[in-house]
Order: structure tokens, then C-alpha cells, then sequence
């Protein structure tokens, strides 16, 4: 009985479930097989007309094969290109293609390794979409609310403003990132083609024009040699999915932290109920991707663990990639899912953001504050110090604060919205290196403590 | 579309993916909220007719729903539950039962967590069966070779003369261990009821007689306090599980190292061939087993890694903890499967490791002879050292060494099947211990250097 | 150059560190081939005077070895018991001990295994004293806070009121379950002796009695038989340390969520402070106890998979075992010890606790005034829903509900402090368990929802 | 106590652990104060006497300063880099510098993470170099077997003959790809400067101008915005270093296989001896090259998950970085090291390689008499696999074969190095690829079977 249907969509992976299903498994091994075929037919290695019905077969085969028949035929071999071979010669047979004639010179891990690649690229797409989806969405946070005010919190705490804008520039920054990884990672991925032992020995002197051809027909990079065991390409698509699922998961934290109870910064547009609890909007988007991406370093380390492929083909580690490098895409690609979900419909309250900002009573310029004390006298940090742990705290009434700066002074000090920084000016980068324009002033004419 | 079918035979998991299908989360789901019903109607907070609704329409539901529809209900509000609830209420409303009396008290959390241990426990009998499975082969195996020289290899090296005997006990006793945990852990597993947020104040005072109700109906163990948020048991499964697929995966190695075609020592009764290469004889079932154990250790960091449960539910990690755990299930009872089907028609060939253990011409005896030799001089490390790295390696003619021990005694220093230690006491200890007989005495009377 | 005393403190090893240190490494190791010595000498194998000898000449050596040179003897054997065998060997020649009295009928592996053993136990008893201080702090904090109201967050959101106490009482259970988990599986560790190959041949017939012998002058566990590629007893150990380390991980999160400046509702009495921002007083324990914990499930992962260990000595895994356990034990004791600092000293601000159950206006318990509600009128959840959703929530004050119920009910129904179910039952049963008397009875006579 | 020499020069780090010692620490901890310092006196924004002064006073500080001490100091702020600015301050308030002037602006994260990339780049270095050193022993190694025959080895099994030139040249390249990886990852890292809260706003409006002149100062590449909590670069790092580790892990392993007693086809200049086992040529430098690599994947999924970096600086996962990115480069680059040393002396054995090639009587070329066979009938395979299949096989001998191809075609079909497809190609692609030249024409101008 299959699995699959129940969780996917709520990790975000309903789509990318079908482009990773015993059915695109199946699909994309007799894509290969077919491939092969035209490969060489076009180098001259195989019969045109083979090749002709053995492309006609598969498509069918592919439709018609069962997948618990298919897995139950594989055991005995060990892997399910050895059964699916003989379906394939069989449906061939009757237009007189010999068996011979399907599979030339291949051993099962060509089929097999260029068929995960092909559902990395089916699969990889999508992620790359949600990717970007998911990075045009905090663009768009991050220009609309270059110039919201905000608490930064460092280690838990409220430390200085900063801005809305900034942190989604952040977020933006790193799902950018994310995706050309990804995608130079997909690129990348080449066609692997050896034969039983690596050297292309049943095809010589026809191995790398075949390879090559091979590559073309799949939309693959072509091979340098075969890389049956050397597993770069493999561990650096996981690896840069590894990197993804964590850019994923730092956003996402973030949004369940700004929309807990108390700060109320942030809320998603379609969040989770409660019949029992009807205050409770759960952000659902959020902690779904966070759940899918959690699950993606223990993968990462299984996917390099396999990278220790011994001799000529591994008993066991070239095995241990199929299902891992599957959910690596699925997590990954589920993850950035619902990261886009919860980003496209993320509401933002700049007044609770504002509420937030005066809980401390002022203590989040205190840096600022004494910056300025300090131009009339050396007590300044004794004097802020003394103002900032009194009970409740008094930066604005402080009198030797007050006196030495004056009462309108101070209070332009202790507006957050004074002492940004270059958050605007980090926001803007990050848009501009992106293509987006950035309108109007920031707007933070005042300058820092200098 | 679904997976699983493709796959799971091939790694062992054909059985156990029926017990962790969609379809076998659904009824389990639904048993939980039927068995809390009755639970319920037990201790006197529900009415017994409403019971007795609930717990038929249970079944009849949990045959009818749809995965997919369900998954995709279950993405708004981030669990199953919640639209699994939503259909229960509606199939007992026809019967009257008011909406109030379905899922009375209970969270969404209580509902999965307890479905996840039935599942563990269904599918934890099938791991726990391949487990003794190869354990009693492996004893067969240590029986009948008690006293079967072999190579004992140590850093990929010949060392010693050792028995298969003793290699299939300690394969033995470190299966019987792991099964033993395994079950452990599963008994352990306790019922998890806490309510909303684990004070069970809906159901004020009568939570805790619910909750050790529901756990008998469940056949669960009691709880202690509700354990929401300490997710000791399910980390202590996912060990446990851990620490088994680390004994089937080096027992597994063993056998594909010890099958190589130059070693030869033992092979499967059913190896996976190959059309063009009629001399191959993979082991196919062990190797298949390696590759399912390899991914288990990942799993369980993430499990662990899944126990940074925040407050009173985690947002993400607590949703990270179904999928992990049905795989550390399916993978680890997997490689135990395929195990035990390796174990169970392994082909041991004494010729081949009596062949063996002559490719060194006697080296692997250096220690016994040195030990003869220097009851009768203090040179006896440099005569044997001289003769060792001669070219052939000459321990039994060297001219000094025979003059000391006469030709006789060397033939016999040199004989692997003399210098074999307590290798037949251990196999007997093991196997005692897990009640087996030994029949027949030790065949080494010959003692050691003593 | 050496390291572990810049971060070793930060992250709660200074003492932990010490107790497995380079030296403590070669004391170890050292006390291994003594207590053999002693073994062999009291089963008859070896001179005692020999023995003796060999026991006085050892302590003096372990004093007197440098690391980094007998680290630099190690390179070419490939362990650091070959040159440290050798240098014993040449402290007992002076007294005419025989080269071959040492580490008599012994392997590297025999060696080190004990000696890793002999680490674990002392610095796992610092770990368990750390878990079990933490543990106790815990119960402390659920006693005096079993009745302290404070609210109980669920994905991020507030939920229902519980009560401090039943979370602490949480934290405490999971403690004591580590601490003993821990314990247990020290206490299990055997003693490992094989010889070379795991046969004793060399000291037949008197293996199983010096092995016996060993383990009582070491102080662990006599061995089945030898373990030397049954990894079982160091992944159990792995694992324990594991599981307590989320454990631990679990409450830390929590303290550190709960100190943010917008709940504050506990802060640790040294936070960590800054010079620039007077306000900030980070929970420096809890945050580097989580830090060190988070490192733990990798290393798990590492040391499941270090299990498959091919043959007789495995070329690699086992090696890759040394420093993993002792960084597992150095982490999770770290991550206990600061994580008992942290609570040793934790502030609860019931204010606080009781200021932010306010903050929904009354909505936390919506789920009681809905059953309240619903024995007066079947329209009771359409009536909270609206009130609830109102602008500001108007539970309070919404006419239907108090014409319903009166005001003074409604005012008693929305008491966060009556509506705690059976947190105080559980603190009570936690305490009960680990022995502690709970005085007084629970405060809330005031039943649920019956 | 410390630790790190005693195991360090084992697993190939002792000049590498130089490089990531606790001085190492506190010495790249003071550069980047200092560094700091000339960055802002370079764009005028801190008085270029002071900047002097604290540049001088610097690496006396560096060489002063006691780990143990200073580690010590750490603990209350969570830190090592608050002490070590108090210590500076105080060195270089003699000179009447005033306090703010050092570290002015910055955050601890900022001086710690600059520090981190410093040690990363000084011990990328020497990661770097042994991986290609490495690569340049597999390089002559392919060159000089390019037309050695050997057996190839798939799924544990002898499969067809290769050679070792085209096993070593994947082994080649792989390690030339990983070099590349890491050296582009460590040239990626950019300096990381965002005081403290990421806006740079106690520097405003110099902020990004500081940045740009400290990451000149430092070495590092400049960044685009503070990544403070966006932890890419060093994620990338670690996943570079996690490929590598595999790529090395994976020639060790066949390195390993290859020495084994049976197939004694490659051994170590150095292998380690034992002295009760004379015969014994352990692959040491291999064996504990798996040993530093099998580690690896566990601290690459802990990177992985420490980006999950909630807001403006976390809570323990920014800490959890440290020791592992540090951990990450020891143990891969000891590895590397380990590796580079066995293949630099890895003797090949041509005699070996010939005789295993017919250990299995010619099957290994069952592929290629039936690919010739079958031009003179339709039975090729059948009459093929009933020779295949005799005891003992006949190829040579089998009538029916020779009938049809004569003897000395059917001697020719059976010698492995006729048959050895494109190996000789791949050896010179991939030589060809890294600038080498590859002198004579490949050997087998005898073509495959068309």
C-alpha cells in the first residue's frame, strides 16, 4: 500500500509528489532506455528502426507498468532496471527487435543514475520556482517596509531598531542565493554513462559519441568520463538543497517568532484555527516549512555518507541515494513551498512593531544616548547607566540627561526611527542587485552618533 | 500521485509498508478518536450510545476516505486531524450524536501521537520478527561451524586464525540484543493525552482515568504525565531503532565482504546475476539490507534533533517526527528483513576459508610458533621474524625453527584448526544464553601457547 | 597546539574537559595494561612480581609521557597503544620485566576500548551529576510554582492557561528519565578483550578468567564475550547521552523563549549583559546550553553509523570512535551543566506570568465559557465566536453571554487561575515519583467544564 | 586540560590543528580587532594614533594572553570576544586610548565571525594543498597505469576487466573537483560587519565604507549586506568540505579493498606492522583517512541545521558553529592529508592485478565471446552460459566455441587486455583536463566487439 498522498501537501509537496512518484520513476527509466536507443541510432550503433520501436514501445510500457509488480520483479536483482529491461524487450519483441538491441552496452546504474537525474531536473524546477517565488515575495516585504521601524532582537532580546525592511532584505538575500544554487546545481548534474564496468568496453570506440549523444537527448551536461562512483555531482545537488532547506527554515523561525501571541508582528493571511481556541491563528504556512526543512540535514549527512562508494560500483551506498536524494528534493521543494505561501500573504503590523519598540522604555537607544552625553561629559555612561536601570527606566526624564541635552533633544534621540543606520541603504542593495528599483528617499536624513 | 511500491520490496519493506501506508495512518487515526470514545463512555463522561456510534462509524470511514482529498484538507489548518474530525462528526451526526461528543477534550496532537505508536507497535512486531529471524539463522550458523576455521581479518588484513562459528555468534548475540530493545522500546511507548495544552482541563477531574483508559484500549502503556512536549519515548524508539540497523548493517558488510570473488567464503542461496556477466553472483539481499541501514543514522538525528520541542507544542518539530519515524520503521525492519533473508539461505564454504588461511603460507601462526620457540631460546622473535619476511615466507622449513621443534611439532604450530582460543567456548556462551544446546565437545583439546 | 580551554568552559566542559583531556587519555590507557597486569597475575598467567612491576612503572609513566609526542609515535601503527606499549615496556626493563609481560596476549583495540570505557565513566558521572542537579532545580521550580498561572503557548500562539509548575515538572521528568538512562547504560558498559582476532588464543585456556579479572580491576561489567566489532554498548551510550541531550535542548528553548523582553516571564539571575546596551540581559546559560546540544544528534548519527564494522577490526570505523564519544560526553554534559546553571538560579515572575495571560482579552478561555454557555443555549459556540472576534474580544462584557450567565460567572469563568485542570496533579505525581513531598493541597477546588 | 596533539597527528591534522588551535582562536580574535581599528582610521572615522596603538598593542596581547584564563572569562557574557576587548581596552589605555575607541561600533559576532573566516582560510590552505597534493599522486598514478589490466569490481564482485589508470584517474578527479570547491568557498567568504543589530547604525553614515576597508584588511571578500544572520557562506563552506571529505573517503575505501590479503593488488610504502603479527601491512594512512572522513557528514548536517538563525542573532545556533566549522576543516583536511601520504607512496602491483584477473577462469570476458559468437549463430548466449556455468567454467575449452572461432580467437576474446574499452581515453580526458600530457598511444588498438 503507497504512501505519499497524505502529507504531501501539507509539507508543501502535493506538485512535487507526482514529478518524484513510482510513476515518474518509471517514466523516466524507460526515458532512458529510449534515449539510449536514439543515442545510437544517431551514432550509428543501433539500427534506425530498432530504435524507432523501441521509442514507440516505451511511452506505452511507461503507462502500463505496475509499480508493485515492477518493485516485486526487482528484488531478486536488485534493482528495478533488470525487470523493467525484460518488459521493455518483450513489448519489443513482437516488431522483431531483438532483445540485444535494448540496453546496448548499458549496465543498470546508467539507467538508473541518469533517471534521478531527470526527476532532479522535473522535481528541481518546481524548487527553484518556490525559491524565487518565496525571494520575490520578501522583496516585495522588504521595499514596502524599507522604513518600518522595528526592535532587532539579538539572543532572544530586544537590542536596537532596525527595520522591517532589512530583515525581509535579509531573507530575500539568502532565497536568491538559494536558488542559483540550485539551479547551477541541476545544470550541472551530467549524463553518466560507463557500461558494466566503467570503461564502455561493449560500445568501444563508440562509448563517448554515445555518451554524448545520450546527454543531448536527456537534457543532461555531458560527461567528462563516467562517474559511476565518483558521487560529486549527486552530493553537490544535495548539498545545495541542504543549503536551501536552511535559508528556508531561518525565515520561517522568524515568522513563527514575530507572530507568537505577545509580539503580534506578523501574521499569515490563511492562519491555522482552532474550533476550541478561536483566538488562535497558528502560522501554519511557516511551521510547516520549518517541519519539512528540519529534516533535511539528517538527509544531507546520509546523501555525503553514500559519497563512499567502493570500487567499480558500491554494494549499498550507490542503493542508499534513490529514496534519499527523492526526499531531499521534496523536503526541500515542500519546505520553499509553503515558505512562499506563508511570505505571498504575510500581513505586517507596523503599529505592534511600534508598540514593541517602547516596552524598554527607551533602553534601545541608550547606545545612542550615551554617544551624545559623551560630547559634554566623560560621566556619560555612568549617568545613562544609572538612568537605564532605575526602576522603571528614565532615559527621557532623567534629569542630568535632560539637562545636559535638553528635553527636545532627548526625545529625538529615543525615536527609533532616528537610529537605523543603513538599513535602508542595505535594503536598496539588496533590491538593486536583484534589478528591482527602489523609489524615494530613505528616510533617515539624520545621521548616527557622529 | 503515491510511492513506496516501487521500492520498499527491493528494500525489504514490502510488508511493512502496508502497516505505514496512508491508508494505515488513516485507521489509525480513526481508532484513536473511537478508542477515546469508549474510554470516555468508561469512565462515565461521554454517553455510551454516542460511544457506540463513533465506534462504528469509525471503521466504515476509515475504509472509505480518500488519502489525497484528505491531505489536501488536512493543508489549512496543519494536521490531519482537523479535517478527520470534521468527517467523523459528520458520519455520527445522522445518528445524533452531537459534533461536541466526537474528539471530546482531546487536541490534534493527542490523536497523532498516539496513532504514531500504534503504528510503531504494528510495524515494530514486523522489525522485531526479521530481527529474531536472522538472529536464529545467525545461531544456526554459529552451530553447525562452531569449529569451521576461517581468517580472522583486522584492518583488511589476515590476522589470526578465528571460526565462522564465533563471526555468526557475535552476529547473533548483537541481533538478539537489538530485538530485544526494540521491543523494549515499544512496550514502553505510553499513551500521550494532555489536551489543548496538557492540563486535560476540559476534562477536569476526570483526565487522568480517561487517559489510562484510552491507553488499555490502545494496548499503550499508561502514562505518566501527558509527554507533548518530552518526547523521550519516541526518541528512545528511534535509538533503539538506530542501534538495530547499526547491527544488521555490519553484519551485512560482513557478508558482502566475505562473498567477494576472491574471498569466496560464503555466498547467497539466491544472488542476483546479471545476463552479461554469467559469473556474477551479487548478494543481493545483503547488499540491499546495507543500503536501507545506512540511512537510518540521519533519521535518528533528526529524531533527537525533533525533541527541541518549544513550549507546550512545537511548531515544526513536532510535524517532523511522522515521517521520521515511520522511516526509521520501514528502513531499519527493511535491512532486517533483507538480513534474514540473506542469513537464511547463506552458503558457507569451509573449503574456501581453509583455502584462505593458506595464502599467507602459515604467517597467520607466527604468534603461536614464536611462543613454542621461546621455551627453547631467547632468539625465538628474530628466527621467526627472519623466516617470516623470507621470500616465500618459510615458518615451516626454516632450518632453526625445525631444529628447535622438530618437523612434526611446526606441522602442527602451523595448523589453524589448533590455535583457535576460546572461539568454540563463545559460541557456546552465546548460544547458551539464548537457550540453545550445544551438542558435542570442543574440537581444539589442543591448548594455547600455555 | 592544543584546544578545549578557550570554548570548553563557555560551553559548560571546563570540568568535563579535564576528565577527558590528552593526559587523561594516556592515564587511562595506562591503567588499562596495569589492571591487566593484575588480571593476568591473579589468574596465574603472569609472574607477580612481574605484575607489580609493571603497576608501579605505570602511574609514574602517565605522568611523564608528552601527548604530543607520544600523538606523533602513534602515526605509524595507526593507534597510540603501539609506542605506549613500547615505552611501558622499556619503564619495567630496568627490573628485568620481559618485553612480553606487557600487554601480554593483548591488542591496540583490548587497550583503548577499556580505556575509552574508563573515560566514559568518569566523565559520564558528571554528566549525570549535572543532569540530576538540573533535575532537581526543576522539581524545585514545579513545587514552589505548581499553582503559578501563566499561560500555555501552543505553535507559537497562547493557548489555555497552565501553570509554571507542570511545565518545570515536564522538565523534570525528562531530566531524571536522561539521568538514568545515562546511568544505565555506563553502568552496562563492558569489558572488551579479545586478543587480536577475538579468540584469547594467545591465553587459552585462561581468556574468559582474565577477562573476568580485568573487568573487575577496571570496574566495568564482565563481557559476554568479546565485542570487539559488536559496537552495541557504545551506541547505547551514544544514544543515552543523545536523548539527554534533547532533553535538555527542550528546556533551554523554553527559558530562553520565556525570557524574550516581550514575555519575560523568567530571566536567570547572571544574564549575560552588554557594554553598549545597558537593557539586555540574555539567558547566557540556557543559550549555550542549547548551543552545545544541537551539536549532539550529528555525532549520534556518526557513531550509529561507525556500527558497521567489517570482520574482525573494522579500518576506520573503529578509530572514527574516539573522539566522537568523547565530544558526545563533553557536549551533553556541557549542555547539563549549563543548563543546571541556568535553572539553579532561574527568576519566575508570576507578575509577568499573570500580566501576558491578559493579553487576549479573555480568549484563552474561550473554550470554557463556550461550555459554560452551551448548557443555557445551543447557539453558545456562535455567540463566543462572535464575541471573541469582536474589536477589541468583548467576553467580558458581551450582553448575550452575561444575560446568560450572569456577570460574576462570567467573570469566574474567565479566571485563568480556574481553569488549570490537572497541572497541579501532575506536578504532584512527578514529585511523588522522584520522592518529593508536595505540602498543601492543589488550588483549584474549582472543577473543569463538568 | 587541553587536548588535540594525541589524536591529531593520527588523523593527518597535527600542522592543521596548529591552525585552529585555542591560540590560533585568540590570535585571528585580536587581528580582527586590530584590523577594525585601521579600518576606520583609513576612512577617518577613529583617530589613526589610536588605531596605531591598538595595532601594536595587538600581537603582544595575542601572544599573552592565557586560553585557559581568557576561556574563563567567557562564560558569564556567552563570549570569548567581550574579555578579550576588555583586555585590549586595558592594554591600551596607557597609552591613553580611550575604551570606545576599541571595538568601536562593533559586536561581538562580528569580530567572532571575521576570526572564524581568518581560521577557515588559514586552514583551508592546508586543506587545499593535501587535497591536491593528493590529486597529484592519483595523477601519476593514472598516467603510469593507464595500461594496467585489473580486475573491475561492482556490487563486491569481479564484473570486467579495467585498468588501474581509469580507476585512478576517477579518483583524480574527483579530488581536483573538491580542491576547487573548497578553494571557491573559502575565496567566498566575505567579511561579515553589521554591529549590533545588523544596521551599522553606531557608524552611520561609514558603515558599508568600514566594511569594505576591513574585509581589504582582512583578506576576505567584501560583503554586500551584514549576513549576520544569513549564514550562506559559511554553510557553503561546510557542504565544500563535506563533498571533499566523500571524494576521499571513497579512494581510501578502495585503497583499503585493494591491500586486502586476498587481492593484495596495492599496498602502502608505510604500512603499519604489529609485532605479534609479523605479516601484517595495515593500510594505516588510508584506514585513518576514513576514519577523519566518516565524521564529517554528521558535522556537515549540524552546520546545515545551525542556520535555522532566529532573527537578529541566535540563540545558540550562531555558537554552535565555531568548533564545528573548525572540526570541519581538521577533520577533512586531515583526511586529505592522510590520503595524500598513502597515495604518494602507494605501491602498485601489475603481477597481482594479472593473477586475480583469472581467478574467475575467463568469465570476466563472457560478455565478449558472446557479443563474437553470436555473429556466427543465434545460440551465442545459451552455448556461452552452459560454459559459463561448468565446474570448472571452460571458455577456453567449451567445443562449441571453439567450433565456431577457433582456438586462437577464443585465447585473444579471452585476454582482459584486449577488452579494456575506453579506459585509456577517460585516463587522458582527464589528465588532458588538468594540463598533464600523457605520452605513447593507448594499447589496445584491438576494438571492441563491433
Amino acid at each position: 500500500m503507497p504512501r505519499g498522498e497524505l502529507f504531501d501537501p501539507l509539507f508543501g509537496a502535493a506538485e512535487l509528489g507526482a514529478t518524484l512518484s513510482d510513476r515518474a520513476w518509471i517514466t523516466a527509466l524507460i526515458q532512458v532506455e529510449c534515449a539510449l536507443a536514439r543515442a545510437q541510432a544517431a551514432t550509428g550503433v543501433l539500427d534506425e528502426e530498432y530504435a524507432n520501436v523501441i521509442d514507440a514501445a516505451g511511452p506505452e510500457l511507461a503507462g502500463r507498468l505496475d509499480p508493485e509488480q515492477l518493485g516485486g520483479a526487482a528484488v531478486a536483482g536488485g534493482n528495478p532496471v533488470i525487470p523493467l529491461v525484460g518488459e521493455l524487450r518483450r513489448a519489443c519483441a513482437a516488431a522483431n527487435v531483438p532483445p540485444a538491441a535494448v540496453h546496448k552496452g548499458a549496465t543498470s546504474q546508467d539507467i538508473l543514475d541518469n533517471a534521478l537525474s531527470l526527476l532532479a531536473q522535473r522535481a528541481g524546477t518546481l524548487v527553484v520556482d518556490d525559491l524565487r517565488a518565496a525571494a520575490d515575495s520578501a522583496a516585495t516585504l522588504a521595499r514596502d517596509h524599507r522604513d518600518t521601524p522595528m526592535a532587532a532582537r539579538t539572543l532572544g532580546q530586544q537590542a536596537l531598531p532596525t527595520t522591517f525592511g532589512v530583515l525581509a532584505a535579509g531573507w530575500c538575500a539568502a532565497l536568491d542565493r538559494a536558488a542559483g544554487s540550485v539551479t547551477a546545481a541541476l545544470a550541472d548534474l551530467p549524463v553518466q554513462f560507463g557500461g558494466a564496468a566503467g570503461t564502455l568496453a561493449a560500445l568501444y570506440p563508440h562509448g563517448p559519441a554515445i555518451a554524448d549523444a545520450l546527454a543531448a537527448e536527456l537534457g543532461l551536461a555531458p560527461q567528462r568520463v563516467p562517474w559511476h562512483t565518483d558521487r560529486t555531482p549527486l552530493a553537490e545537488l544535495a548539498t545545495a538543497l541542504g543549503v536551501a532547506a536552511g535559508a528556508v527554515s531561518k525565515i520561517a523561525t522568524d515568522i513563527v517568532a514575530l507572530s507568537a501571541t505577545e509580539i503580534g508582528e506578523v501574521s499569515e493571511d490563511s492562519p491555522g484555527g482552532s474550533s476550541a481556541m478561536p483566538h488562535k491563528r497558528n502560522s501554519v504556512a511557516a511551521i510547516t516549512a520549518r517541519a519539512a526543512a528540519r529534516r533535511v540535514p539528517g538527509l544531507v549527512a546520509t546523501a555525503l555518507g553514500a559519497m563512499d562508494h567502493e570500487m567499480q560500483r558500491a554494494a549499498g551506498a550507490w542503493h542508499a541515494e534513490w529514496e534519499t536524494v527523492t526526499d531531499l528534493l521534496r523536503l526541500t521543494g515542500g519546505a520553499a513551498h509553503r515558505l512562499a505561501q506563508s511570505l505571498a500573504g504575510l500581513r505586517v503590523d507596523p503599529a505592534a512593531m511600534s508598540r514593541n519598540l517602547t516596552v524598554t522604555g527607551g533602553l534601545l537607544l541608550a547606545e545612542r544616548v550615551t554617544a551624545a552625553l559623551s560630547e559634554h561629559t566623560e560621566r556619560a555612561r555612568e549617568i545613562v547607566t544609572a538612568a537605564a536601570t532605575a526602576d522603571p527606566p528614565a532615559l527621557d526624564s532623567d534629569p542630568e540627561i535632560v539637562a545636559y541635552l535638553g528635553a527636545d533633544r532627548v526625545r529625538e534621540l529615543l525615536d527609533p526611527a532616528g537610529y537605523l543606520g543603513h538599513a535602508a541603504d542595505f535594503v536598496t542593495r539588496v533590491l538593486g542587485e536583484r534589478g528591482d528599483e527602489v523609489d524615494g528617499p530613505a528616510t533617515h536624513e539624520t545621521a548616527g552618533p557622529q
